[in-house]
């Protein structure tokens, strides 16, 4: 996989804030030649910072960058306080809500005209510099907001540096930005929250029973509570609005099933609906590479349960010229499950199963 | 991966209904060298069920075990003529919902003491006997629900069609699997479908955003509507007392946003509960190997999206003797990510990486 490298050269950027995020950006940018200087209130964590090479204090020339990544309530401040101390740098933050932060730092006394807001969409489970590593960003999203105002000039030094640091630089509006958030990640945080509570009181041997579906839905319950409860209320509009239409759906659903329980069964019609309404909203995210969900087909196949068997599998795929698109490897109770699902082009899949079969795989099945 | 080996023999069987569970049931029989009888009175069905070698008609010879593999609607009747018309035949389904079926099935003249009732749990998203597999229930679940009247000599015949074809049986009552299902399956698709259908209206930029979480929030959205209209029908009550908790902690949590979008920060609290809730019951959900989820340490890697690029890294981490325990492949917009993470157990974390090093990979750190 190649990096998009950069063809201008990005000049000094100072990062204030040296935790994960912010720390993390000073090794991609010291991995690219960048010079990169650091500032943090936290000496220990400008310490580490610094003992892990990611940069060193201002020498006196100015930068062209100022990369704010400190905590959501204290980065207006700063980015007002950093416009002022450095007047021809380009200025933007780390911060995933986006509106308020940029609208506070405008009436704090920031530079319209040099503030970009900006949003690396990838983390870790841990904070802190030493958690920090210079390929954080690598083929991630990392969402520019400019104002109205920004200098085109300097939403170009900001997509150097998001492209320097080896990620994908998209641009919207700040509000769209929230707005996209809340739906595709804050909101299914909450839903993912609010199911996965529901395991709290119930019995274990019902538990015991779950599938692939309740892991899948409840994955991301088990983020940072923490730092979820600062983001959410932070984006607490865009959010709530999602959830509105979230219960607003599961309501329908509610009150039909009740009425079902009850005997009646003219309400079958609000479930059908909703079903039907999420079935063709998931069809509208976008599959691996940037295009609508493709038609994958999934060869299954039954590999044992130790080292080097999911080698052979791919070896074999490999040997036949064949790409895997996806694999996915299904859990069992009881007992370790071996079945391996293999998606791949609808083209590959009778070659694949050819080339498993030749080699005495143990296919079984093919699912459109 | 080796099959459980049933070790008494099952006697003929006779399965009612050849669309593609019963079907499935009659060729895994089939394979096992099981007699098998087929019934259905759609006699395209049957034939096609015929020509795939899944069994013959009735030939004289009475069933040891009667399958009623028939659509929930039609299943309490079926079950009941069965019943009287095999007096000393075991006599089980493969509804997905029972306690009403079982009740409605002793109801109609089902003799108690010869019922168990049966829900396996796979299926694929076709119909009909040409989809059918004799694979499909290996490694899978299927669960038994006895009466409190079946005599201990029908339980373990039902267990033995069940180990015959593969699966692991599990035993509960048919009030607690319905409860079970409605929690770890049903509830989940509906509160699926209620989150991808927020999709529906959105603009295709702030979908284009998407990452992994909202990918896994509403893979299970796409099912066949018609089916989990069906389903949920059948198990309302169980589904709408999950669904209840499910809408409460959203509204709560959504109470807390609008208060906060107002203004006011005193509601922090409702939306920390939910988090912390979710995060708890998140970590009840079993694991691979029938445990708690166990702290799996996962390690990126970068590999180039080419034919053969997986399994060169599957050979390096069989090679060092290193099972993998799951294998996640990451989606970016724009181009292809290579991006893989690696779960292993904690103690394998780091050989695996030296390995992967040793052997010129592109590491890109461990998370706990």
């Amino acid at each position: 996989m190649t990096q998009a490298t950069p063809t201008a050269a990005l000049g000094p950027v100072l990062v204030i804030g040296t935790g994960l995020i912010g720390t993390s950006i000073a090794l991609a940018l010291v991995r690219a030649g960048v010079q990169v200087f650091l500032r943090d209130q936290d000496s220990h964590q400008l310490q580490t910072a610094m003992q892990m090479a990611a940069g060193t204090e201002l020498n006196g020339r100015a930068p062209d960058v100022v990369v704010v990544a400190v905590p959501p309530r204290a980065a207006p401040q700063v980015l007002a306080a950093a416009s002022k101390e450095f007047p021809d740098a380009t200025i933007t933050d780390v911060t995933s809500v986006k509106s308020g932060i940029l609208r506070q730092a405008l009436f704090a006394g920031a530079d319209s005209s040099r503030l970009v807001g900006g949003h690396p969409m990838a983390g870790r489970e841990v904070s802190g510099a030493a958690g920090a590593r210079a390929d954080l960003f690598d083929d991630r999203l990392w969402i520019l907001t400019p104002t109205l105002e920004t200098a085109t000039e300097h939403v170009q030094r900001a997509q150097l540096l998001v492209a320097t640091c080896g990620a994908l630089s998209v641009e919207m509006a700040a509000s769209e930005h929230d707005v996209a958030v809340a739906l595709v990640s804050h909101a299914p945080q909450v839903v993912s929250s609010a199911l996965a509570a529901q395991l709290l009181p119930a019995k274990e041997m019902h538990i015991a029973v779950a599938g692939q579906g309740l892991r899948d839905m409840t994955r991301i319950a088990s983020s940072d509570s923490d730092l979820w409860l600062d983001i959410l209320s932070e984006n607490a509009g865009p959010v709530s609005e999602v959830l509105s239409g979230v219960v607003f759906e599961l309501q329908e659903v509610l009150h039909a099933l009740q009425e079902l329980a009850a005997g009646d069964r003219d309400h079958q019609e609000a479930i059908d609906a909703t079903l039907r309404a999420g079935a063709k909203g998931r069809m509208r995210i976008p599959g691996k590479h940037g295009n609508p969900d493709s038609p994958y087909r999934e060869v299954a196949v039954m590999v044992a349960d130790e080292p080097g068997e999911l080698a052979r599998l791919f070896i074999a795929a490999g040997e036949a010229g064949i790409n895997l698109e996806d694999v996915r490897i299904e859990h069992v109770l009881g007992r370790p499950s071996g079945r391996v699902e293999l998606a791949v082009k609808p083209e590959a899949a009778d070659p694949l199963v050819e080339a498993l079969v030749q080699r005495g795989f143990d296919v079984r099945g093919v699912d459109s």
